[in-house]
């Protein structure tokens, strides 16, 4: 870690310091203003939403003595760049979707969404209680950070497309923004992927560079104005059906707070990712409405287009097995899906059904 | 409130006072204990295990100047003793499900369940980010109470039978616990229904006392002990498709914390609404799964018993109506879950159903 950082942002809080200093002496002392870059444009709806929450709650429960410091996307440094500049101590913390640092390892896509992967509320049963944390952290480790689930967009539309697609034969070719493994599995049915980050996709969409996108859902993407470029919708994809934000913290920074402070870290991040997911969740149903009402087309994909997302999503996933990393954390993703799957569809899956029977 | 409360749990504690003292000297200085009372017997799995995490996460986020000593169901006060516990200042906080208070305001239902209501998502969706905080806060402001979600148990089953149902007729006179509106709705099928705190039912049940239950899902059922008695386990129940359970402070000593302090349960009880969620969810697949090895047949209500329930909780919400309080919480939360649940449907519903035809 560069020293730096801890250097500018350390300093002695006077009385306010008695608390912490009394109580864990070994642990720096005084007021800390964290410094947390984001891979999110300012404004950008939800997104950056949840990195502000998680930033406010952070400062607000520890009176101040954390503060931090939100620099969105290009502000200090670009989108891609955070997981280097917290890595380097260049910044102190990161929020942003794990996924778009695969090429760091590959073992990031399960800690926002893997294709054919867990919903939302399966990846929280996974991470809080099926081993799905201490993997994020084992990983974390390799990089000397400290990370954590810190918002969910939810179950991702499947996105915006020039004209229809009956056929996976409609991928060929086209010029197409989606990162991760979704977007690698959509490459092997020959599209071109491109990965770019939230605050650039209207503009890649709008000149023409790209031919189609998917973002969030309904109200994100309203609020990003794609509408405005195209009318076609495909409401659900096969890439995200629950994509995980993190926080991240440089470990070594982590390591230097108080027990108490990195409670105030741990609990502030998860408490973000319930008011994260609840924010696209509430929003989205009156989004889609405007914009049907707009002149918006809502498609689904046929199921000949969802077999071909599952084969080659499935030989994507395969083709990293020989990552002992990797594997393990696909496995034990893999389990705890099929085992809180089960339940969610014998209880809620057959009221949900039956309340929409009776209830009509 | 009566005051011995605050004097009893008040103490200056020295130089860890200091933080506080200068932020915001208006508010009461010194480490404080609050002491919390809930609705569980110590040790009931998912439940207690709510109440005491929401407790450590205040205590350690807080260093301890915000300590929370948890007394268990009986130990301070009764199960159901909590609430008056609260608002007479005998104790400062609670941990329950509220549709325990029905009898003090039917409002208070649906901040647990309402038969044909919410499931958990589309209650945290509302609680969030659609008016159920700020309405829960109305209801508190009645009794001085002060009140967050802090658990939930995801879709309850249906619970224990000892011989098959039917039809709705076979509810006539048989004697079944269940609390809230759903149990008044089963009252309404001829049932003859009670009112059980969870330490109790086990005893009831084995001793003849009732001839059925619904308690929580298979989890903390098969910790209660439940496939001793009977064999008869309907997995999907009408009554709570995601029952939350709440953490109301008296709102006197809420309002004496300093505002860190007041952040930090806050925000300590919307994580404890999602660590416990996926506490249970993450342990009910293998827990039904060894219900069903052990011999326990697993059923569903026919869509006859489906249609006789829908009438009924209508019937037992409609009843409620003229209460202006009930009459706006109701309205506010069916507004809210019919948003929320398009989106769900559209997005997740479809991603679901696809996972399962794809990966067989």
């Amino acid at each position: 870690m560069d020293r730096r950082s801890f250097l500018r942002t350390s300093a002695v809080g006077g009385a306010a310091a008695a608390t912490t200093s009394l109580a864990a002496p070994a642990y720096a002392q005084g007021n800390r203003t964290l410094t947390l870059v984001t891979t999110w444009g300012r404004g950008l709806a939800g997104v950056h939403d949840a990195a502000q929450h998680v930033a406010d709650s952070i400062t607000a429960m520890s009176d101040g003595s954390l503060t931090i410091d939100l620099r969105a996307a290009g502000e200090l440094v670009g989108a891609f760049e955070v997981f280097d500049a917290v890595t380097s101590g260049q910044a102190d913390m990161y929020h942003g979707a794990d996924y778009y640092f695969v090429n760091q390892h590959p073992g990031y896509a399960f800690f926002t969404a893997v294709p054919f992967g867990m919903t939302a509320q399966e990846l929280v049963n996974w991470y809080y209680h099926m081993g799905g944390h201490e993997l994020h952290d084992e990983l974390g480790q390799i990089f000397g950070l400290k990370s954590f689930l810190a918002g969910n967009t939810g179950a991702q539309a499947g996105g915006w497309f020039r004209s229809e697609i009956t056929s996976p034969e409609d991928f060929n070719g086209l010029r197409f923004r989606m990162p991760g493994l979704g977007g690698q599995a959509l490459g092997r049915l020959g599209a071109s992927v491109q990965n770019l980050p939230g605050a650039e996709v209207y503009q890649a969409l709008a000149s023409g560079a790209i031919d189609g996108t998917e973002w969030i859902g309904p109200w994100a993407d309203q609020s990003a104005g794609f509408q405005e470029i195209t009318q076609t919708y495909y409401t659900a994809g096969f890439h995200e059906p629950g994509a995980g934000l993190s926080l991240a913290t440089n470990r070594e920074v982590f390591e230097e707070l108080s027990p108490a402070h990195q409670k105030i870290i741990e609990v502030a991040a998860a408490e973000a990712h319930q008011w994260s997911l609840s924010q696209f969740l509430s929003n989205n149903g009156s989004a889609l409405q405007q914009l049907v009402n707009g002149g918006v087309q809502v498609r689904e994909f046929p199921d000949s287009v969802w077999d071909a997302f599952g084969q080659a999503s499935n030989e994507v996933l395969e083709e990293y097995m020989s990552d002992e990393l990797f594997a393990r954390i696909r496995e034990s993703a893999m389990e705890s899906m099929a085992s809180s799957s089960s339940w969610i569809t014998a209880a809620e899956g057959t009221y949900r059904t039956q309340r929409d029977r009776v209830l009509g």
